[in-house]
């Protein structure tokens, strides 16, 4: 049986709308301070980087199904988008930084291989019209 | 020129990560709290509001260019999901619940079909491989 998500949101004030979701967490929408709000997310941005949190977390759990001693991962993510309407992105670039000891960069290259492949469900959809690169780098701890 | 959009993540534990956008504001992304987490949004639960907002956005802007009354504005967006990897959005509902004085049904109508073949980013992205359906309802204010 398929299962379901469900979210509300709630006219704020402006173009600002307060969504909240399954988590039961709040978070609130606005156009950006160049539109003249600025006292929330874009649906834009925090659509690039749910697609990077996506990503991020198959990264992690399979790391780490794969015994690597990760001390620590930051993500950049780059989209580059159209001007004319509807303003889609055309390319996203997600760079994984990850840093621990001895972590082979083979473990890396084929974990975000299996999020792009298998299971980042938001990568799943977007990838029907983006056109995602991911490039990663290894870093030792230091001591 | 096309504009770009940036953003970055941090993992905090777990499957937990922090994300900051174009817009300097942080939020917090993990699994599920079925799935161990619980912490912060998921980044479908995100990916399915951030829709909702664009549209949300696009409609209370174009019903305002229209002089339309409207004093409040609640959306409930619905997603189903396949239960095989990658578990995307196979189908997402919108319900918009207009609220106001004397406003016009075509408006809105219009307002929603204006978001989803022309304005919305985020639709124009899932609109590729996901069935999206919105519907409306509008309720006048009273006194």
């Amino acid at each position: 049986m398929p299962s379901t998500k469900d979210g509300t949101l709630v006219w704020k004030d402006g173009l600002a709308f307060e969504g909240t979701g399954a988590s039961g967490l709040t978070v609130r929408f606005d156009s950006t301070a160049e539109e003249g709000g600025g006292t929330g997310f874009s649906p834009m941005e925090l659509t690039l980087l749910s697609h990077a949190a996506c990503m991020s977390m198959d990264v992690i759990s399979i790391l780490r199904k794969k015994r690597q001693d990760v001390t620590g991962i930051e993500v950049h993510t780059h989209g580059v988008r159209t001007d004319d309407y509807p303003r889609v992105f055309t390319d996203i670039t997600v760079e994984f930084v990850v840093r621990g000891r001895n972590v082979d960069p083979q473990a890396v290259a084929r974990s975000i291989e299996l999020s792009e492949t298998k299971y980042c469900s938001v990568g799943g959809m977007l990838n029907k019209s983006v056109n995602i690169k991911t490039v990663y780098r290894v870093e030792e701890e230091s001591r």
